[in-house]
């Protein structure tokens, strides 16, 4: 029986450190070096090359480094009977809190403007209860950021497919409250899943449904953004600017035209990256669930996606 | 009986309007045109020209427009029967605490540092709870700055005149306590008052006192600063770099060295601005208090400057 480890472009000697310091017996291979691909049952996975399972005869679970499973299931080549856990972390999940806030308090105190500009020109500050911020997403991430930002004073809508009760959240779900809930939204949040629904969600369309000057962050995927309806509503005043963590193609080629626009705030998909040592136990625990024949934590539906 | 406004490079107009807001039947002039010197018994001033205040003998209360009442007491002209009060609002003290943390986050999660940067150069960031952060000064704002560090998982110390109890802090106090507290200081914030005492008091030898890489934020006075002594800090390597937003001379001069050292991040003065709307009524409320005899509220002792 083996563990598989796929993370081209990524070192995986921290990931071999971290899960055997979780389970001193475990046999780790990494891609492509394998001695049997029938003895692969179980694989940590991050942006494979597409087609490859199915060179695993006897794979059950594909696990993904992340709190996503879009580049896992965007290959149409997964025999239908293995499972997809995705990562559920506390860790990820403060970290992605922290990022957002810092985020939404840069937008409304102008630090980063301030910090880039060099010149004395003071102007006037937004207050967290004078706007109202816009989570498109309500799972594990989006519930978090919602209680974060709430606690930091911010208004806080959420939308989501199915109803959430939330104490001080005003939750919109599905497609028929989507435009009530983005007629008063100054900052929109983006933290879907990506999937065949919502891909291409920040669109022209969405965008004129929003305040005039609206704020758009996302922190989900860049396949959630069509690019140029971004730079079309930045250049018309719809939005009056953008944060951006997430691209279609990472990293973000240098010549894109993202990097000259002054509305658009760039960074390098940083909002909460994995820290191996703190999920190695939970990779493990699932592993062993696997051999014991126990249920898998955080399986993902390939249906929703999520 | 005369209530006048002293605000040198102010708009005094939104001031007028919202103290009558208050009180219809306030009369309100504004210096320098004043009918009769010796009616002035209350003034509202912000960076007033020193020495006026002995122009109106019947002068009974100075209240200064912001937290700080430095400005005011740094005139050796003011007779020791005035009172002098300083500004407490439960707004400009939120506002402060989102401008820390948006500071604090801005640090350690590097936004404004990807913001400006404009290259894709990911780099692993710092979590709240792997670093101290001191405040200096315990007062209204260094107590809600704490507490809302603390809420968003950050360790916090706090160093005062005297000790606090304050839930989740480490208190320090006093001279004696100042290197202990200084040593595993991550991110130093100062929000002293500016006395006699406090002048100066960001200089070399403290920041040696600090662990290498420390950070500073000055949100109190510019004063508090020994200006050439941050910029060998950061150029020995000492300090990591500093977010200053107050300076000896305000606007910071445009050829002033802080515009070119790329560890100093500036921000304009914005930490936190009094709203003439909401503090309006807390003034009347005092102009009140003085005229029918009864105790001001926040008066500032000229003895400790705070």
């Amino acid at each position: 029986m083996s563990f598989l480890i796929i993370l081209p472009k990524r070192d995986p000697k921290i990931w071999i450190e971290a899960l055997k310091s979780s389970d001193k017996t475990l046999e780790v291979e990494t891609y492509p070096n394998i001695k049997d691909p029938e003895a692969v049952e179980f694989i940590l996975s991050w942006k494979h090359p597409h087609g490859i399972f199915k060179k695993f005869p006897n794979l059950k679970v594909i696990a993904s480094v992340g709190a996503g499973i879009d580049h896992i299931i965007s290959d149409p080549d997964i025999p239908a009977h293995i499972k997809i856990t995705r990562m559920v972390d506390t860790q990820l999940t403060q970290d992605m809190s922290n990022f957002v806030l810092s985020l939404v308090l840069d937008r409304i105190r102008d630090i980063s403007f301030y910090h880039c500009h060099h010149k004395w020109e003071p102007k006037m500050y937004q207050r967290p209860e004078e706007l109202q911020v816009g989570i498109m997403g309500m799972g594990v991430l989006g519930i978090a950021v919602s209680q974060r930002l709430i606690n930091n004073g911010f208004r806080v809508k959420g939308w989501s497919k199915t109803p959430k009760k939330i104490p001080g959240l005003d939750s919109f779900h599905d497609q028929e409250q989507l435009d009530k809930f983005l007629k008063k939204t100054d900052i929109l949040i983006c933290l879907l899943p990506l999937t065949s629904e919502t891909e291409n969600i920040l669109n022209k369309d969405l965008f004129k449904k929003l305040p005039k000057n609206a704020y758009l962050i996302n922190v989900a995927r860049g396949r959630h953004l069509v690019e140029k309806d971004l730079t079309e509503a930045l250049r018309s005043g719809q939005l009056s600017g953008a944060s951006l963590d997430v691209f279609r193609e990472e990293p973000l080629p240098p010549d894109h035209d993202f990097w000259k626009e002054p509305k658009i705030r760039i960074t390098p998909h940083i909002a909460s990256i994995t820290n191996p040592s703190t999920v190695a136990p939970k990779i493990i625990e699932n592993y062993r669930n696997m051999k014991n024949g126990k249920p898998l934590k955080n399986v993902v539906s390939r249906e929703t996606g999520y």
